[in-house]
């Protein structure tokens, strides 16, 4: 219920996957009456999905602290409540990402080992497979050494499951690629991934630049929620204002109108290859259970690319062998942490 | 000397420059038979232009620790000697930043009141002059509240002498645009940036985020060095992958490799519109003097646009007028801070 568009877009973008692929099963949370009359009308998803009365609703505008509090019987909380019973295996929401993520927390709860949960996402690149992983975008404003290797792991984990990557190749964001640059935190945190990087099974490429987060140079970009939010909003701002002016440059002139024309199939290209439709999802890692956190914007497309996302997770059994990786860490982080920064609760 | 292409480039730059305003005169700063040389080759250069023997080269890998100690008797000391001694008003670099700002920082001194100078740089916008102020962005990675209203206030006063606003809107840059987000220095520095945008002059409207930085929302953005540096190079990263992308959309088929010819010139527009090297050119605010760092690898546009950019700094007494409104605030933040957070030294 919580996309800005409704569950009308919700319900035309699982119809549209339904149609891609007959593996899917759905189990719809929200308001009875409303949800059976938006699936009455997609014929061929009648079979396919479940619906769960839920009358409560989560608005965009709700503090996370208050929906924790109140959250029970919204959709957002059935929806969580399903994955927690094991009735399904991955949560997809167009919701409020604070309250999400709060739910999330308290309903599912953290990983053994993990002290925060973060949201990755997939960011159009140079590299082979056209996206890297970036976390934390903005689950948790700040993170410590143990935590930035923490999101290390996670970040290889869903690389491997969510895009086929064997060895994924992770980097640490800083201001400079030199080992003496950046904050106390990055360099403890440098030597943490670094010494985990053979045991985790990906390559470890060392600080990385804002300028690698679009480039080639890794597969996995880790760093905090404060500075990777900021970095996908000033791409996306960034990509969104060049998209004007090439729009505005091709009305300009007859001539170049026509250029627009004749240039149409490259252009739609072109936009498909950099549509953040495409890689709509932002996954919370770190968790008792997979949740996807669809832009709250989505479309029937955006919908769709969520689904499909957490089916992929779903499929490759993401959330058990992320839950294996990150406890098999914990045990040797506490010998590397308890030396270097006294000792540690996980 | 210190750019990646050396000082022809520099040379080209100025003769640019020489040949578009005929007010500006140069200091040409390093091994006097070579800079002899290439300004020989540029008749009209002759009469405008002195030159300092300097024999010394800062290269782009030495430490700013090592310039620092042995750096006299090079070509960047010897330009900030001529901003020190009034010879000139401001200095134009293309070479190492991190030594540059060293070197700044104990020839030019900072200015009173001043704890962190800041690096400043124009980032094409939606705004109606098509640039906003975004500064820190990598004079140094750490800023406190108090380091945060200097920025605040340093970019002010350059949006006004730099790019001609009466009254520039200054935003400050965070995760979210609530009042209760972010860092508690952040929250902090809203206070004290909110208490003081009546005396110094400027429209402060609050938080704002990353997609603002390309948007209309401010004019001058303000973050500490770590996340600007960051949200620049995301910036520069991805709008350099939609151009190659652009590019290789056109070359796609007969059709598109024929439109690319028709919009050439609403092409060519965009590509000035968002171009780099015309707003080329970091300002080193808050020394006692004005220091305009230019790209190392900067061309002759490059160079003729931070020579430019420096020019009209010149030409409004910036570093007087700058020196003034850091002065006035300090005091009246003294007693801010001193109720806030304790007592200060400046």
């Amino acid at each position: 219920m919580g996309g800005d568009a409704g569950p009308a877009a919700v319900v035309a973008g699982i119809h549209k996957s339904a149609g891609k692929n007959p593996d899917i099963g759905f189990i719809l949370h929200g308001p009875e009456a409303d949800l059976q009359r938006l699936v009455a009308r997609r014929k061929t998803l009648g079979v396919r999905v479940e619906i769960r009365d839920a009358p409560g609703i989560v608005s965009m505008e709700d503090k996370p602290s208050h929906v924790m509090r109140h959250g029970e019987g919204t959709s957002m909380w059935s929806a969580l409540e399903s994955v927690r019973n094991g009735e399904a295996t991955v949560a997809v929401s167009c919701g409020n990402t604070g309250a999400l993520m709060a739910l999330s927390m308290i309903r599912l709860r953290r990983l053994p080992g993990v002290n925060r949960p973060a949201i990755a996402v997939l960011w159009p690149s140079r590299n082979p497979q056209g996206f890297n992983v970036m976390l934390d975008v903005g689950a948790d404003i700040r993170a410590d050494a143990t935590d930035l290797l923490q999101y290390a792991m996670m970040g290889a984990s869903y690389a491997r499951n969510g895009m086929g990557l064997q060895r994924p190749r992770v980097g640490l964001l800083n201001v400079g690629t030199e080992q003496h640059k950046g904050r106390p935190e990055l360099r403890e945190a440098h030597e943490l991934i670094s010494a985990q990087s053979e045991t985790a099974n990906f390559d470890y490429v060392g600080f990385v630049e804002g300028s690698d987060i679009p480039g080639d140079t890794a597969d996995v970009i880790v760093t905090d929620g404060f500075t990777g939010n900021v970095a996908i909003k000033t791409g996306e701002g960034t990509a969104s204002l060049i998209g004007e002016l090439l729009r505005e440059a091709f009305r300009y002139s007859p001539l170049s109108r026509l250029a627009s024309v004749l240039a149409i199939t490259s252009l739609q290209r072109l936009r498909k290859r950099i549509d953040p439709r495409r890689v709509n999802g932002g996954v919370f890692l770190g968790l008792n259970g997979t949740v996807v956190k669809s832009h709250g914007g989505a479309d029937a497309t955006g919908v769709s690319a969520a689904v499909k996302l957490a089916f992929q997770l779903a499929q490759t059994g993401f959330t058990k062998k992320l839950a294996q990786r990150v406890a098999s860490a914990a045990t040797l982080t506490q010998d590397v942490s308890a030396k270097d920064t006294g000792p540690k609760n996980d």
